[in-house]
């Protein structure tokens, strides 16, 4: 199966990636550059996709401060809010309508390519902050694709009920080296561990009862 | 009511620009500059918004051959399909997944500035060529536009039921300068005729009764 692939960098998507060629897929990547202050994660993507010969495009968004305004992850006179993932504080760090943009991009790669389906890695974990993790949303986009093109196109969000701990656990199993994944928001060489997104990070680690290699 | 519109400077969109403003719209515009053969027309978009004095943004997207692969408007080594819009030689102008990264990105723009709703002008007459014209797919990106933010978008397409000499009549009551909107598809400055969109504008011209003044 061809399938095209949403990569970030993060851990979701590089366990996505491992999972994907452990069934046998043909990957390609797209990496997107939304001028996100995090931008290094995309660095990690590329190392990634180069350690295991997997084709990927990298592009990069222009002009992004008008289209996806006030966000803390684009706009840099907003500061990226430190706690816990699911507080209120932490909407700082929606970028507007960015899943759409991600997937629409990523779908014209697909249809342009004759892939079968489409992955990203949206999860459960996301869904009380970022609308457009929602199962709804995804289900939306689903069945918009089945339409964008006479080329019908599956949409793969295989960890959507799941959250990063159960995510951690599956990518240990298949051998991720999460060493080499970045998650930080405030995008420091070294994470902040404050931000939610390494709060989060720390947690999932927990759960699956392992060390962050990142920390080691 | 604040709208952003996706705004291509052909006919269609342009009627729409009118029509917004005449129903009393604060209308902010996206042009995206996807590398088309007839980018022309952005030109003609940007004349326009300067004259009635909207905003609007002009945006580039990079590298889009890999994105929007095997498109006449994409790719200069595929030749622009002469004869009528619903002919199937004209599926070669059909750019992967097109309408729903410039729903996306206007999308993004709406949330940014707060706007009640996003408006396109996808009309009856694409239907057969054009899937990501279809009634369907624009029903499956409104539900999605429901759930990509806390704030919700309205997605307006007034004339996704009208053919396209059904919006030249509406547009001619409202003064639209048809002689500065731009159509063709092979993106000379002077319209070769032949094309499926230059024959679609005259059929239009013809079905309103009326001269084109571009060919005036």
């Amino acid at each position: 199966m061809k399938t095209v692939l949403i990569y970030s960098g993060g851990m979701d998507s590089t366990t996505l990636l491992y999972d994907l060629i452990n069934k046998g897929d043909e990957v390609l990547c797209l990496l997107v550059d939304y001028n996100q202050r995090h931008s290094t994660e995309l660095d990690h993507a590329e190392r990634q996709c180069n350690k295991l010969r997997i084709e990927y495009t990298r592009i990069h968004l222009p002009n992004t401060k008008v289209l996806m305004q006030g966000s803390s992850q684009t706009d840099k006179s907003v500061k990226v809010p430190e706690g816990n993932y699911d507080e209120p504080t932490m909407k700082a760090t929606v970028v507007p309508n960015r899943n759409m943009i991600l997937l629409a991009l990523a779908g014209a790669y697909a249809v342009s390519v004759k892939a079968d389906r489409l992955a990203y890695g949206a999860h459960a974990g996301d869904h009380t902050i970022y609308p457009d993790c929602r199962p709804e949303f995804v289900e939306a986009m689903s069945k918009a694709f089945t339409l964008c093109d006479w080329h019908t196109l599956d949409l793969y969000v295989p960890y959507l009920h799941l959250t990063k701990g159960e995510i951690c656990k599956i990518g240990l199993k298949l051998g991720v080296p999460y060493g080499a994944t970045y998650t930080c928001y405030k995008g420091y060489f070294k994470p902040c561990g404050k931000c939610g997104a390494c709060m989060e990070r720390a947690e999932a680690f927990a759960f699956a009862g392992e060390v962050d290699p990142s920390c080691k």
